[in-house]
């Protein structure tokens, strides 16, 4: 194919893209579905992040659970009682807004809450796609130093909220909070972002109050 | 597009990718260059563990580094005399053989010894694009878990060598070493698996000498 017609093959994918996640963002709105996009390069801790939550959340949680392959987050859900949907990608890099759709109908009924969707683990390719989620949170660890907003700005630009996981290595891998911070400011200065631990808990209250405040 | 003519495009695209990528190996490897393809994960630490090698193998090494955006690494390698050709793909999400053949012919020569490709920080899409390469080395980071053999098959199945970088940091990451090691074993026995530190330098000749004795 020449260059123009792959342009226009990924013009007409993304539109078709965006208007499934509209339809699936209002249908979750007329039903008291808020919906959460769960962006984050592998081993950020989205998991551990969406349990954290889920104890804190005064509503009913559930999760759809992008993997490329595995089930192991899925486990870890539903043994904390998280109702839990798997979708396996089996190589794809992202979710987009039809296999969301399609696992929504899937289910059956949701019932009113939070619907946490853990996309595939990686800071580039599902920054490019809406699901038809409220807002995205994005998660990124302290240990994978602070330079992430500079090198993958996409998923800090489109990032309602930031959570900087595993705060408690920062000073142990050379975590430059102000570098960090000001690479966010210059991309998107609305942008809230959190110090934590999803695993020891710190800085969870307030990230869960946020998310509390923010949603319908 | 249906989907069979999706498919097809794709296979077209791989195929000419491959044939591409085998050209290149083929130049290199005419002019005495040995060239290792970097992959891993936003944050693994792959330039820094380049850095380590540059200043432990006995021959010169280049660099061609690649990113969404910045060259933030392309300045740390040049501060340490490696020279390095900045590849900035504005959002793509891996490199291919075309970007690698083009970055190649504009250097004009390389010197003999090693060429290093610094891949997109992904652990998804590079996996699946060779670009001219001898050998793949993965680096993962300990803090980032022990479970990215399960999720993430292609890169460990398809790795020569695989580096778990920030080896110090696994304890407090409650890194389980069997469960990772068994979960590349399934995937691929022959793997070379080394644990290290690239920041403090720990596994670091090991790994060096690996490369020497693999390497023409």
């Amino acid at each position: 194919m020449s260059e123009s017609k792959d342009i226009k093959v990924m013009e007409n994918i993304m539109d078709k893209n965006d208007a499934i996640a509209l339809d699936t963002q209002k249908a979750l709105s007329d039903k008291g579905i808020f919906c959460i996009n769960v962006m984050g390069a592998p081993g950020a801790g989205k998991t551990t992040t969406i349990t954290a939550l889920a104890k804190r959340l005064s509503r009913q949680v559930t999760v759809i659970e992008g993997d490329i392959e595995s089930d192991i987050d899925t486990k870890a859900l539903n043994a904390i009682g998280v109702p839990t949907v798997q979708i396996n990608t089996h190589g794809a890099c992202h979710l987009d807004s039809p296999s969301i759709a399609q696992a929504i109908d899937g289910i059956g009924g949701i019932n009113p809450g939070y619907l946490f969707i853990e996309n595939i683990g990686n800071l580039v390719c599902p920054a490019e796609f809406n699901i038809g989620e409220h807002m995205k949170l994005l998660i990124v660890s302290a240990a994978d130093g602070s330079d992430k907003p500079y090198k993958y700005p996409l998923a800090f630009e489109k990032a309602d909220l930031i959570l900087v996981n595993k705060y408690d290595l920062a000073a142990l891998a050379d975590f430059d909070e102000d570098y960090f911070l000001q690479g966010i400011r210059r991309l998107h200065p609305d942008a809230k972002v959190i110090m934590v631990s999803a695993k020891k808990g710190e800085g969870m209250d307030e990230a869960a109050k946020w998310l509390e405040d923010r949603a319908f």
